[in-house]
């Protein structure tokens, strides 16, 4: 860690500073400037964090040198981890697309979606049965009931399945019973939630907070991880930025930068990721070619009837183009589908 | 709700789109144009929220013309909601400041803290048990034992207490023992956390989540007040925008706007709201003259040796400063302190 | 345009707005409501731009119908526009790349730069000689001179040429000596400048502004469409957003976005868009199959010797691989390098 | 400047760049850690700011130690400029409001307006005659032929003027004429025109870029500074966020955070800070409180005839309004309006 101190901070103030470094383990270094004087912490610098020293009188301003983040990093484990979700393996050399509906309605509509998104060449089947809305007066989801519709339909096509946990309460209630846990935006920081998922050995699917910084998702995963779980898949979902025309602005600069950094297998959601049906395919397009390493995909047999984001899911048909339009990017990047 | 027809649509298609509205029970208008076809369904147009309409395939756009809540709005309750807080009332004729550490520590420290900041003129004691943090490496809270710590010491001093619930577990253990509960920024949409406040009697001081919109912030509101506890007091505390010089933007053109279109009560944090410690005074002077019912402040006794956040909180020197430097733009506003 | 009253509005309100529209040339259309009375003003509805009837005393909001722009809509012009540029088609079948250094510095630079760019397949050279400077200590260009150093390099490999405008003064000093114009992003709502150079027939390159709406883009083009020069070329620079690992955030669903809307070519600026060197291949593929029409590239013969942007230009080796890299992404999108 | 090494770099890495800070001019320090190698170059490290050093292939980030401006920082320059604009002076005792018109219109408008404005308090006058406009189809304004109008009307009531330059050659045609120059928002980095004001002797009011960062509003005033006139006053005017209820977010943490930092005055616009006509009261109020130095509002006589921003303008009967309820707040802040 690098502070600068203020301008008018006497030899003094940084020693008082450099005595602190000391006691917490790490080496001091003192370095006299002719505007500033600047101090080092060589070491773990993660113990200061909670020092706030930027707020300190007689600082200007602190650097961190080392990534908050440990056990997600690239740089401690440099091979890719390899997740494995139902029938599926999310590597370097597979490219895993999810498709399903927003939410889990009946077993009539689970069976057909599943039929339809594994005849397109999808093996895993998300549904949401804990729906977290914006508005209260919106369709909250069936609840567990919702759960062996899903898996039923799963099971007679061999698919695997993906679900949201909203709570700390439904972990237990889905642990064992579903091939991987989903992570919502909203509760990305919903630490006591992560660290229930980090306590099962079911993978985790967590999508980055609609204003979540790519640090910040990396420390939610580090969560998971640091709890016992290292089967994490992480999700670009679009972040809120000041563009209206699209609901949100895909970050595809944040696959890239991931795939740099961290080991853990990233997804994109171009459903949310642009609120813009017909962005999808060539969102889709992009993701693949920006390096993720799977997409995820709101599919509904008659998207008009939808009980929650109606008109913006995909008929198994605009799906089953979505899958014949990616192929040859994924082709080209060296993949296949899995 | 206006429903604007892509170029291409024909006439049919809107008949279409026109008996739909008919069927949810709104007034379908119909207004051909010369470049486009112009549709409207009035009357409650929130059972089409779920709709999505601007994803239908000919549709090409879609405005809202009611707001999205209702029971939180001016506009069908114009008169401003009181909310009383132990010794506290939320009332456009008073300011409220809301003292005490981010987290609690140990007895001595909330002791000090509530003399400190009850002597300066503060009547609500803030503190945190249940600590959401960015990192799992980071101090996590004294938990359900740092409760009696925190009611001890403003119980001494006559004073009413403020703490956050990170989750629903944690509701019945904190119902009845504290005078509000604090959700913060990353539950604002923790929507089984609203449900369950709102299940209760007790005031609910809900902050505004970090890229929340000003609609949001109201609908999670409604949330609570749709479960049967009308008595909530909002929570500027700073968006987060492109600007790096300060932590966070301190919205107080939310906190003006709100004013007119909510009947709810809103206070402002400046301490997460600017990040800066020397920004608190001036932001804090500004809170009151944008129309605020109050503040909530960070001050520990020692910011130096603070467990979380420290050199950002205020020592009780400071504070009292801050309550000295507010009280002219308090009277300004013809409010007193309460 | 839609114009939803305030609830308290009066009919004699209404009517006084009504008037109001049919003096403007527009049908006006009268719509009460249960809880709202809605006014419609149909026709071109851009003769109210400038009204800002939001602010209406009896209006509470406006909601436009017709995008604001017209001559740059596909709308109303569904075949894509066909952009030379010297040797270079913009058009659905091509990929165009455009590549050079930041700033022309000499002679020897240039000359290396045109001819590794060429052999890798590019046929556009770009390169700044008036540059617009965050700060007055930085390098500020060769100015005039630098010109026909660009020129006589570009020639000798049969290359056509890119240089930025800054001020109208420079728009005479460059019209018909170089290839295409660009606008740069600092200068998208120049209006002094797009006029100026929508008074010549030189082709333009019209950067995104840092924080432009996609629509101020479109109109912005529509100003130099509007002055008589519809051979224009956007282009996606990334957008300043929260994240901070980026320099900036590319916004690909831009691109998507905008060939659904816009008959104009885009091409996307990864250099710039990341600010990020490694992420500037996988972001480049990417561009190619959100449907980009180009890019533009910063090379430089000796990247950490150059007078701006040093070590974030690419060296003339990682050009070729980056050209290499895209080429099976191009093919994929079925279409060839121009 | 700390420059921080990738793990992988080796000690001849780091040698070669300790070699080149040595040439630089600046001290060069090596500090070798357990993860990371980080380097120090301590002296005035502008000179490496084109460098891009965290390009270079052996470094991880780079971190700045002091500010990028100099003249306009508090640091070397610790007591307040005082800006005389005509009658006025913008000085820490004082708080000064600029009031008129979006747009020059005609005499009568002038001298309405002046009147109005003059009698509620205010002794500056502002009106635009280089109009620039998102759309090439909204009212470009009077051009030089404004200018007349808008001075006789500020000389029949003692006022001095204020008005917009747009592009270089309106430099020469305003300079001594009126009593300020503004650059708008869409200019704050059109260096050129920055260049231009600062060698006149005419003091500047600069308003701060849609999305510019403090620290580049602080480098736009000095390149004005540098040049020669030191006479600037700054201006915050909203940014934009995400948020979508008002049309900008006014940043009052800028306000605070420039007092701090800087020596130059700085102004408010609530008008465009919020596009909202009541938020303007309440953020004006919000504006003193916060240490601003003044403010600049739109009025017009008849704001539903401009001929731009209708409506949004402030009638003079509210400007009256408005200067009677800052009034309180200006005193409590330990000033007088001037």
């Amino acid at each position: 860690m690098i502070i600068v101190m203020k301008a008018e901070a006497s030899k003094a103030d940084a020693d008082e500073l450099l005595a602190l470094i000391e006691n917490k383990g790490l080496k001091p270094l003192y370095l006299p400037g002719e505007e500033r004087t600047v101090l080092g912490a060589l070491g773990d610098e993660r113990v200061l964090a909670d020092m706030n020293l930027h707020n300190h009188p007689h600082v200007d301003e602190v650097k961190a040198i080392l990534s908050p983040y440990k056990k997600v990093s690239r740089e401690l484990h440099p091979e890719d981890t390899i997740v494995e979700v139902g029938p599926c393996r999310f590597s370097p050399d597979k490219f895993v697309v999810i498709g399903g509906p927003c939410a889990v309605e009946n077993t009539e509509q689970m069976s057909t979606v599943a039929q339809g998104v594994s005849q397109a060449g999808a093996k895993l089947l998300r549904g949401g049965i804990f729906k977290p809305r914006t508005s209260p007066y919106s369709f909250q989801g069936l609840g567990i009931d919702g759960l062996s519709v899903m898996t039923d339909a799963a099971d007679a096509h061999g698919m695997g399945t993906v679900t949201e946990v909203t709570d700390v309460t439904e972990v237990p209630q889905l642990d064992g019973r579903v091939s991987a846990f989903q992570i919502g935006s909203r509760n990305m920081q919903n630490f006591r939630l992560l660290e229930a998922v980090g306590k099962t050995n079911t993978p985790v699917l967590l999508k980055r907070g609609l204003s979540a910084k790519i640090d910040e998702l990396l420390l939610a995963a580090e969560y998971i991880v640091d709890n016992g779980n290292d089967q994490v898949v992480l999700c670009e979902r679009g972040i809120r930025t000041y563009e209206t025309a699209t609901r949100n602005t895909l970050d595809l600069n944040a696959v890239a930068y991931i795939k740099k950094r961290s080991h853990l297998p990233i997804i994109v959601d171009p459903s949310h990721g642009t609120g813009v049906k017909d962005l999808i395919v060539p969102m889709s397009k992009a993701a693949v070619a920006a390096g993720a390493d799977g997409l995820i995909v709101e599919v509904h047999p008659n998207p008009s009837e939808a009980k929650s984001d109606a008109h913006q899911q995909l008929t198994i048909a605009e799906f089953t183009e979505l899958m014949q339009q990616i192929t040859p990017f994924v082709h080209a990047s060296g993949r296949t589908l899995s």
